[in-house]
């Protein structure tokens, strides 16, 4: 099942939002489709969201009728606006949008024609390098799994937040594929579920023995024994290595250490954002109360209760033993890693 | 709203699996009735279920028509097995049957009749005496609350887990009395969202500023400076402080050390196994798979995912602060003060 695919000049994405219950995918033509669907969770997971807005940025070049190019980047940095204010915590999407655009702008004595292909071109090109970085995360990764690990993850950081294999679960499908997984806890992933809906799901596809457990059971398992690694994916990490995920990987990480476990975070470089000294300066969504009190449709709690609903928090840098890129495991003291990673010349 | 009541012979219980869409009494005339309440939560919370218990033992002494006392102190300890094998963690339950059974047993030279008759008064009693302990938990714990605090909750120690009043609630409704509190964070509380359709109602009704979050919200809340407090309620309580409380405590106590914040265990002196030297003599109850999969009849993991679906865990003693009983405020070492608080004459 793919995250999303390219087909007949549209972009298919697969509406996350119904699964596990329906596979369903949306064909979007036009860049507002593509910002509706990342604003509503249809698609959803840092690498994801960029791939899918350089899409929509491809499809939003199309759009423009004329020739003339200073216009046509008129254009293009509306729709570039348009989807950069879907979401504001993964950096991704900032990142794949300003790659995309700054490779039509280079092409300064192209037709109009050239630099729409060209936005395509780099829209195909970052999806088939994050199924490149994914599998070198995983290759990466999977060294740090010990034999019958039994491995906590929260959220999802799979197949279905990537254009294919995931970080967080890359490594544990690399790890499983080594014979080294014995078990896997999904946090369910309150309030969206993407634990239950989403991580239980492709690990079940793959045949990874999974466990599905509600969020408050983590530190449960963790007392009695039951994990020996954590691995979770991240949606942007500031120079110092404070790492901003979905919310309760903070919590997770906490519990992780009280019980001398190691905690991994997997994710491409391109997730870090080397501007923010720290993860204080990370901006925190907040979202919409009905994600806490409906599910389903159905509501949970009485209307008029006041709802607190941040989408991510940040993991202080001296909670993880290391962080899982395709250029390998950057260890503490994270500052010196990151930007030794970042300064070294890119395989492309 | 009353959590149960006596009515024309019958026990009325409120059907808190409805709540808080529907305000619905079921009308027990048998043990077994009241059994399956307790079984299926319609009835919770360890003082709760204690009182329950003892109305559904006198609801069985009445079945018994004949006249001879040894039958019919067998006839009620079939009835008290009944009732004590609903659920395994919380001790009241098993402490409640007993008291009302010796009750019925100490009434050597009386008539099956006037046993009948001294069971439904033990529960009664059991009732009254309750109300009275809450009130008391609130006025001690009252005093460690801090002007304008922000305090966190995990799961229902309200007045729907006891008589009335509650324990961790009563403990909120008495700071608020005083006008200490500036808010309470109620953690929903998965995988029976308690939290969601309980405590926030109760605390709703009562005008007491509450604020919903997901579980693996609590952590962040203390990261970024919400929280002054902990507070939770207790099924079983060890010699040592070892405290058993509904799933996710643990990890809230866990989260508050690491943030300096105190935690506070309120629960009535009935909760302590003095026979338990330390919290893993503890049985966990480990529930239904159905109640993580699905949330009111809808699917929200795919079937065939494996589940594990413990109902408590157990927060270790050091972690604690302190415990407030209806004889004060129990402080580290526990041990010693669990000894001192069981040995002292009761009110009584």
């Amino acid at each position: 099942m793919d995250t999303m695919r390219w087909e007949d000049g549209a972009l298919l994405l697969l509406d996350q939002t119904k699964l596990p219950e329906k596979t369903e995918y949306l064909r979007c033509t036009r860049p507002e489709e593509v910002a509706a669907a990342i604003r509503r969770l249809a698609v959803r997971g840092a690498p994801a969201i960029g791939i899918a807005a350089a899409y929509g940025l491809a499809l939003g070049a199309r759009e423009f009728k004329g020739t003339e190019r200073e216009e046509f980047l008129r254009h293009l940095r509306a729709v570039k606006e348009l989807l950069a204010g879907t979401r504001p915590t993964a950096v991704n999407l900032f990142q794949a949008l300003e790659r995309a655009y700054r490779r039509a702008e280079e092409l300064a004595d192209e037709s109009v024609a050239a630099m729409q292909q060209a936005l395509l071109d780099a829209a195909h090109h970052l999806f088939a390098e994050d199924m490149e970085i994914c599998r070198r995360i995983g290759a990466h990764g999977a060294a740090v799994v010990p034999p019958g690990a039994r491995i906590l993850t929260h959220c999802n950081a799979g197949a279905l937040a990537t254009a294919g294999y995931g970080t967080a679960l890359g490594v544990i499908r690399a790890a499983h594929a080594a014979g080294k997984v014995a078990m896997v806890y999904a946090d369910e992933t309150r309030p969206l579920l993407q634990g239950a809906r989403l991580t239980a799901y492709e690990l079940q596809e793959d045949g990874i023995p999974v466990t599905l457990i509600c969020d408050d059971m983590a530190g449960y398992a963790m007392q009695k024994g039951r994990v020996d690694l954590v691995i979770f994916g991240a949606d942007r990490i500031a120079a110092n290595g404070d790492t901003a995920n979905k919310i309760g990987s903070y919590s997770v990480a906490v519990l992780a250490r009280e019980h001398g476990i190691p905690v991994y975070v997997a994710a491409p470089l391109a997730t870090i954002d080397e501007r923010l000294t720290s993860g204080r300066e990370i901006p925190i969504e907040e979202r919409d109360p009905e994600e806490v009190t409906h599910i389903g449709g159905r509501r949970l709690a009485r209307a008029g209760v006041s709802i607190w609903n941040p989408a991510f928090d940040v993991t202080p840098h001296w909670y993880l033993s290391g962080i899982i890129t395709e250029a390998g495991i950057l260890r503490p003291p994270f500052k010196e890693a990151i930007q030794k990673a970042l300064a070294a010349p890119k395989g492309e």
